[in-house]
C-alpha cells in the first residue's frame, strides 16, 4: 500500500474521532475521541463521559470498543482498528490487548499517562497473548489543541 | 493495625469474590470475582462475563468498580479497596489506577497477564498521578485452584 494512501485514510478516521472529542468538549468532559473501524465502516464510535456516568472506565476508547464489540457480537476485534485522538492510558491500550485489536492510530502524544510509550510502553510490551500495531501522531496537533484549548477556556471561566 | 487482623478481614471480603468466581463459573465464564469495599460494606460487585456480554472490557474488576462508582456517584474510588481473585491484567489494573483506588488485594498470581509484577508492573510504575497499594496471594490456592478446576472440567467435558 502507498504511504500516502495509508496517511489519507488514517485522517479521515481520525477526523471521526475529533467529531467524537468535540461532542466530550460540549458536555465539559475532557475532549478526547475515539471510533473503531472494521473495512470503511465505522462500527463503534464513543468520547470521554467519565464524569457524566460517574464511571471511571467511561473513556473514549472503551465505550467506543464496547459498542463495536456489542455490534459484531464478540469480544474480538482482530480486524479493528481503534482511532484516537489521544494516545490511550494503560486502562484503555489494555483493552484493546483483551479485544485482540488489530491496530491503533492515535493523535496527540500524553506524556502524563500514554500506554505507547510516553509514561509506559505497553503496547510494546512481548509478554501479552496478542500486540497491537501502532501508529501516532495522526492530526496530532489538532488533536492536542482540542484539549489545550478545553482546558484554557475552563481556566478563564469562557 | 495488627496484621493478622488485617489478613483476617481480607480474607473475609476475598470470599465475597469467591463468590463472584463461582457465578461465572455457572455461566461458563473464565471464573474470575472481584468486589470493591468501602469501610466495611461491599458497594460493588462482578465476575467475568466477556462471552456472555459480547465485551472484552467486562472483566471483573471494571463491572464491579463501575458499580460502585455508580453507588457512590462519582469515579473518584480512593477510599475502596478491590478485592480479586486473580492478578488484575493492564486493563484493569488501568482502570483501578483511573479510579483512584486505594488498594487492591488480589488471591492468585497470573503470569500470563498479571500486572501487578507477573507479566508488566503496572502497579509498581510512578510516572501515574495516583499509586494503588497491592497486598497479592490471599487465599491465593483457593482462587487458582478455581480456575484450573474450570479449565480441567472443560477440556474433559464434564
Amino acid at each position: 500500500m502507498l504511504e500516502n494512501e495509508s496517511t489519507e485514510r488514517d485522517e479521515r478516521f481520525m477526523r471521526e474521532a475529533i467529531k467524537e472529542a468535540y461532542k466530550a468538549a460540549h458536555k465539559l468532559e475532557v475532549p478526547v475521541g475515539a471510533v473503531v473501524v472494521q473495512g470503511e465502516e465505522v462500527i463503534g464510535r464513543g468520547h470521554n463521559l467519565r464524569e457524566r456516568l460517574f464511571d471511571p472506565t467511561a473513556h473514549a476508547e472503551i465505550l467506543a470498543l464496547r459498542e463495536a464489540a456489542l455490534r459484531l457480537g464478540s469480544w474480538r476485534l482482530n480486524e479493528c482498528t481503534l482511532y484516537v485522538t489521544m494516545e490511550p492510558c494503560p486502562m484503555c491500550a489494555g483493552a484493546a490487548i483483551q479485544g485482540r485489536v488489530g491496530r491503533i492510530v492515535y493523535g496527540a502524544p500524553d506524556p502524563k499517562a500514554g500506554a505507547a510509550g510516553s509514561c509506559v510502553d505497553l503496547l510494546g510490551e512481548t509478554c501479552f497473548n496478542h500486540r497491537v500495531e501502532v501508529t501516532g501522531g495522526v492530526l496530532g496537533e489538532k488533536c492536542a489543541h482540542i484539549v489545550q484549548e478545553f482546558f484554557r477556556r475552563l481556566r478563564s471561566g469562557e
